[in-house]
């Protein structure tokens, strides 16, 4: 097995502390960035940021911002800011490289959810797996193939924070292309499940605790991570959990009306509890997610989906709000820098900062990170992107043995391992009935005939071709077969 | 591991040829029976063969024609039959044991199938996996657990042959109860293939060749192996199936009127030929078993699995023709005995008599045959229950090395391993709730939601309760949950 | 796998930080017992000592003077110290458990260096593998099963620290006997390495840094572990580490007038050094064990030890210096006591003091373990017990991920893994035949003819008969044949 | 895992039986060719021999010797022979390929078993591990690679019969070149160790038995081969076994005088059967064999091989008849053909004539065999070379499921297949400092100290330095530390 955990291998900085340089691709974001701008402003480091984005308006805009921000009183930090034109100008030199992007438009993320509802298939996100999330790898995966061959070029040794969806798709590219690149795919989930561990504990166990009071010992891939050990501030929580899931509220049934004016991020964790109450481990996402790979909860469409609290994100809703993070809150920025809005200095809880802080020397930080397998998960194949615990120090990040599964989890999470492997050995050559292969074995899939299936494959093909720039179409066996693709 | 590999321990015999006791549990039979009769007369071999089955007066009419043809002139062996009254007195002492029984009746086969259809799972056999296959094998495990402990007691060395489906779950429970039993599980569809491939050379290759002239590299698991090697007397016929997967032959499509008046065993291989196009190896076993394990094509019920040319066997047949061999074909013995019929002493080409052969000492026989793995299919997990081709020679069955899959292929296989193996070790406390776990797992089941998954397993729970003996129904809650079980 | 990992499983306590009780097996220590009382009483925790050891008088001794700490003023936690006269009443209900202790007398440790040598086996120590290693091994383990009964029926939730050689077997004993004990194996040869690299750091890099500030990637067995990323706040190690090894302080040769008037405990590094260029990953354990391992060290005798810098164990130093933690140094605490010697009240920098504090709740420590693997070393079994960082928190220690070995080295542990996985399945049932098997395997065994491995065998088993209660002597083969070995 | 299992991939040939093309490259050997000659006189093939030597007139001379066999009456088989005077002449087209040669010269043979002596190092044999055959390894690999890519352009889908030593070396060589080359090592110890069996079991269950009547489960590495399970027409051979190995003639002790007479060939089974006694499996191979890897009884030179019953292969008997077959007999062919000596043709029972005709389409033949693993030993790794048995039938060889080892067995057999596979990974780039690594490892090289390893190596290099073409041997660091080779 070759080692593939992320590792500096050669710097030779001696205080990164002072002089950070970090690329951030995708910078014109109006939810991640304003909130990072402020946690610099306020952290111990000092440094300069790039911000990037196809937009380049949008990474101007941040600039000012950032640049605003750091005129405060209040900024005790030392950072400027600048929009730059070019990945290669971004990345060059950077210690540090933040990637949250997709290039394709709006209506491709449209199709992920229409099409599949064509044929059945009610999925309730689309940006993980299921026939929309795995269009969504394929689409992304070329794109960060190329930001993967351009670290290599430009930053080799840098720190890479994929934030981008389906995580474990985008992160495994970039082993894949470079096998070298130090980088982590990080998603909030994990997080939230601790956030609503520790209600748990402040409810039942009289005890006053947050989420940095809880932790888990957690393991699987990404929107589908299983706990088998949590505690709040050492007290074993398996005890509390295995009587809560026999309560009326884990075992609640809602419908379309109970769920009306919700968000679509509403999680009334039934998912997770009915889950729990079947395989004894505790799912670690949010309902929604989960869904998408335990699909029972998707046969019989909306209404099953509603019955256990969960709405779907409908394309009405992508097509007003999509953002790559998936956010529905944007910050009004030039509303702050105008004085329409006050603004006042104050930290948000993203890990990136613990992270960040860490790895510049200052600290140990334990926290979920998505990381290729060398053993953290030791029933899932090596290589395969997982996600668990790693342990941050400086210029360090090393994943922690989280053990395997009970046999019928890791049945499922193995099952949709086969189809990530799959799809990105796939993308090496663009080939597309390899591609298939993948999308056939995937659960929502496997509810349509052999014919459905190939026709919902070439419909997403012919829907969202300009977007396919990477994949081989004329030779593929199953477009040729297909009539819902047009051919030329 | 602990080495699982069938073999004789310790036998004495100098001579078993000529002194062979066969225990034939099932022995009422009114098909394979009568051919094992008239195949033993004319063989190299001596002994007697003790006849047991629930049906007494079965296994007395067997034991009549058995020694009825031993009178005919072109009788060449030296055979004797009985018709025995408890398992205990035909195991005693025997060389070799055949299995081929069940003791649930009609009823619960034809709950099998009809139940899983109320809720739109429309399988085409029930026999292997899948809901109602499940439940054959819950009701089927305790028994063979029952077998395995009465042959540890009166027959340690003894070879069994288990024909009893599901095959895998049969013989996987003969393991698990007692882990030296030296048996095998037979199964005909590998030698359909066989035969299928034969028929293609000669049509395609202008050559005389018959089953026997084919080799196959084979593995899986009973009714879902795969072959990757395919000779015909050497030739490769590799070249020739990727041809002819592409012709039109390969490429029909059914009605349900082009199936009208056929056998539910027609078999147009349309299945094969689309799991070879999208996968690369060939699957060998009847199209009807096939879709069991790839669901896709049960997906939109019989019209889809009519297009492919695949009849569901109805309950209806099943309520009419229900053998534990599953035959539509019986033969009278009782004409033949009184002359109504005329007899005439020809042997079948069952490879039964092959391996006895070679097992008694006469030559060395390749055949496909179910084992626990060992090595024998790498990619699999060991112990499992797995068909791969197999030495025979004196007291001695090896599995050879068969190799792995394609990466999507073994995803397919080891989702159901999984299940499988889920319920074996379910039915050792017989923890209902640890089954419905390898239940839920089930690709057919996959299209329930949570609460229709539930009332299924229930429902068949409640039908089928007086055969669930080995099972812990009081405890489960998994039936607390259901309003389909009525409880006490 | 059954998961093995560390972890307490039912805590009800809800701040153990006031009121922690630990049982001190081999209390009686007369140098780490003292440093453990004098950090205990600089700590942020309270509670209670029970102190046990076989000699009861300096249990006592330990006691008074534990207390005699806690008079002095700038003592600023509050603990108690009691000396306990049976193992039981020292377990009872304990939270912490610390063993370092063996009951065999000081001749048998004479033995394992001396009978040895006179088949010309010339081990440094005998403390962790190789004859004697494996002999202490087997004096030791049996021992170890009765603390693991013990603590599963007096304190089965205790973290137990386990700091007596050889590490691996002790701790190894502990998980088979009761494999749910939170056990790790503690041992400072990993963090001497870190020391000495903090050093190197210092001298050549120009840098302020101690062994805090060195951070390293870590795996293998006690005693036999390797080191393959290292840092020093961040900065790559691993260029300077290369520049060395080439330089002329890393290619020295002593001569036994070198050595002369150095300690046993001399360590130069050179083994380091030359096994660092032969197999490009760095030893972390002092030379003298690393050549029980790596016995190409061994051979040669005295002259090829000394050559590379490193002096043996004489059986003479044994006979007076013994004492299970090995030490050269006691601590005269009567003299502190009566006011003969100044007494200051300093901490040691013990890394029991991080973990506990860890434990009980305060920070995140990261520091080298013994513990069953379960993936942290990806290409060792499961379930032996390896050497690897862990991240210690409330309640909790988990191994990180440290992948694994190339090929050579690989073999290296492999093969000393096969030893102490045969010799500790061997001591489930006392089979001293069955431990003969896995002493044959040993390396430094491996130096002689079949006759003289029986005979040292045998010779070994004679002279420590009075300690080898759990084994099986009547029965042995591998006695009867030898001549070394009296019968009765 | 790729499948490396040796088939036949594109075949037209319909008939080969009629016209099989072979080529012998070192086909002018004076013992193997002659049998070879005559036994393909007596089959039921025909077609033609190329016979290519680098002494080609030793070729011619066989040549003449198979035209004159041909033209006796008692020829039933039409073959040809013609002696070719290039690899390329000799392969291109072939369908079968024999290889037994090899080019260096006698002297380096000598070196083989001289210059480790001088380190104390008595290896028995030199020809499959240990330094000696490390370094015929060494020598051998890179000619193996070439004819591996000869075979490759000229007959890729030959069948291929490595017989030359180490078999093991050689065959991974082929394979590791040319992945899809059909090769077999063969090799006739096994088949002694059957004979033996056959002896014993007429000896003492006093029934008539032949080698052929014996079946064994066998498994391991060339040489190196371990029997689990032996039947004599299907008697169970074990408790007779474990009955001998107590006897005297199974305890047995022999001095130099004792074997003065004998042939190097002498085999006393007393290695076997302490081997059998400690581990419980059987070794089947030759006891001069077996004690390079069991190197205990190497330990105490000349004395101690000798006390257990073997002869070492003096440099002087290698001086005077050596040949790659490593035969102490040789056929005057010539003798015959000039009517000196009169002639008969008899078979030989050479295995070889056994697989040409199963491959060739004339039944099954079920022999032991050296191919890649790829699950024919469980617990080794994939892609080693290994030794089982493997059915042979039309133009195709599979191995069988032979299962895995007792856990000191397998450390054994593991450490030197890690020397194995290092020395062959090492012989891709030629970096001899890699393979030092391997030479390191090896269990004879283990009793030497760092410096006697490193000059040991050295001046095998230096002695054989015409005949490592392949090795890098100017930036190597070991011979740059080296004394015992002169440089530039």
């Amino acid at each position: 097995m070759t080692t593939t955990r992320a590792k500096a291998t050669a710097t030779d900085d001696t205080d990164r502390t002072d002089d950070v340089t970090i690329a951030y691709v995708g910078g014109g974001s109006r939810q991640w960035a304003p909130a990072l701008i402020r946690d610099l402003a306020l952290s111990d480091l000092n440094g300069n940021v790039r911000l990037y984005d196809a937009n380049h308006e949008s990474a101007e805009r941040n600039a000012r911002f950032g640049n605003w921000v750091q005129d405060r009183e209040e900024a005790v930090a030392d950072w400027s800011y600048d929009a730059t034109e070019t990945p290669a100008a971004t990345l060059e030199g950077a210690d540090v490289v933040v990637l949250s992007t997709q290039y394709d438009p709006t209506e491709t993320f449209v199709h992920d959810l229409d099409i599949p509802k064509e044929y059945g298939i009610y999925g309730a996100v689309a940006a993980t797996i299921g026939p929309g999330g795995i269009f969504r790898a394929m689409r992304t995966i070329p794109l960060y193939r190329e930001f993967a061959a351009a670290i290599r070029e430009h930053c080799p040794d840098a720190w890479v924070f994929n934030y981008t969806n389906p995580v474990t798709f985008a992160t495994r590219a970039l082993y894949d292309e470079y096998p070298d690149v130090n980088a982590i795919g990080l998603c909030h989930e994990v997080l939230g499940t601790r956030s609503c561990l520790a209600r748990y504990a402040r409810e039942h166990l009289d005890v006053d605790a947050s989420r940095e009071d809880v932790s888990v010992n957690v393991k699987g891939i990404n929107h589908f991570t299983w706990v088998d050990e949590a505690r709040c501030n050492g007290v074993d929580l398996w005890p509390l959990l295995e009587d809560l899931a026999e309560r009326e509220e884990a075992r609640q049934e809602f419908t379309a009306e109970d769920l009306e004016g919700e968000s679509v991020f509403v999680d009334n964790w039934q998912v997770t509890w009915e889950l729990f109450r079947r395989f004894g481990v505790l799912p670690a996402a949010g309902d929604r997610h989960l869904v998408e790979y335990a699909t029972w909860f998707l046969q019989g469409g909306r209404e099953t989906l509603n019955r256990w609290g969960v709405k779907r994100t409908g394309s009405d809703y992508r097509a007003k709000h999509w953002s790559p993070a998936e956010s529905d809150q944007t910050t009004d920025v030039e509303a702050w820098m105008n004085g329409e809005r006050e603004f006042s200095l104050e930290s948000s809880n993203e890990t990136f900062m613990d992270i960040l802080t860490a790895l510049t020397g200052d600290g140990t930080c334990v926290t979920n990170v998505n990381l290729p397998n060398e053993g953290q998960v030791s029933d899932l194949q090596s290589d395969a992107v997982v996600e668990t615990n790693a342990v941050v120090r400086t210029d360090e990040v090393t994943p922690v043995a989280a053990g395997g599964f009970p046999r019928p989890v890791r049945g499922l999470v193995r099952g949709h391992v086969d189809t990530q492997e799959t799809i990105v050995e796939a993308s090496r050559e663009g080939d597309l009935d390899a591609a298939f292969e993948g999308f056939l074995l995937d659960q929502q899939v496997r509810t349509l005939s052999p014919d459905d299936s190939r026709e919902l494959f070439a419909e997403l093909v012919a829907a969202q071709e300009p977007y396919l720039d990477g994949w081989n179409l004329e030779d593929s066996a199953v477009l040729a077969e297909s009539s819902a693709y047009p051919g030329e």
